[in-house]
């Protein structure tokens, strides 16, 4: 039998897909027109930023941001075409390849940033009470716990 | 100057965003291996479904499911070639065309339900409280106020 959703059920599910995807659509046009630059591109570069050196094995990558290998080989080689990410052998493993963002990749991620920030803050952070946010957080927790024990 | 994320809302933001993908994603997957339809699919079905004799004009598809007009065209093109909706013309105005969902569309609807709302539960409504659930729907009420203001 199955357990079909209640009426409260159903109404948060129709208004939470709704509203992601508005929302993920519109930070991906921002950043588009702004900056020429899809956000799943912004957030590779934000990674590699982030990291030592500011490498990242490219199997890193996959796995940080939850992308098939195949996803990440593609957008590194756009990457790369852009002059934001240059690839290099893993020394320690000549199969294994590295991303190391480069310094116009840098300034690249520095131009988009502000504008990327200023969208999420106008089309969520900034929509939200500080509980909300907090609420928006725990909820997800709870997700990602759940599809990362799922993977 | 840019209003940089604080920790607490850049926390908030990441796992928002990483577990959305991560939901939408396997949604995704689940649906079609179960049912050979993508979620974009079933939603066109769903609306047809709960439409007076199971009849919408395309451009209330495209104004329901927010989507661009090409879009939905190019989606009950694909349902049309599974025989799950026909296209009629709209008899008040020539030029305008409507979508039908087929005695099959609604057999594939109903085939595809259960263990699409199955996953829904495993993945989402099961997981949280009924008070996590009202939260993720007055949260997301506010973004998509806002959002449909800005369209």
């Amino acid at each position: 039998m199955t357990n079909w959703l209640t009426d409260d059920e159903q109404l948060a599910w129709r208004t939470y897909s709704s509203a992601t995807r508005l929302l993920f659509d519109r930070l991906e046009r921002d950043l588009t027109s702004q900056s020429d630059m899809p956000v799943t591109y912004y957030e590779l570069l934000v990674i590699l930023s982030e990291a030592p050196d500011r490498t990242r094995r490219m199997s890193d990558l996959a796995r940080f941001t939850r992308s098939k290998p195949s996803r990440i080989s593609h957008a590194v080689n756009k990457l790369e075409q852009a002059g934001w990410v240059r690839r290099e052998h893993f020394a320690a493993d000549r199969r294994g390849w590295l991303a190391v963002l480069t310094d116009e990749g840098m300034a690249a991620l520095e131009a988009a940033a502000p504008g990327h920030v200023e969208s999420v803050r106008a089309h969520l952070v900034d929509l939200l009470t500080p509980e909300q946010l907090q609420q928006l957080r725990e909820i997800h927790q709870v997700l990602l716990d759940h599809l990362v024990d799922e993977e």
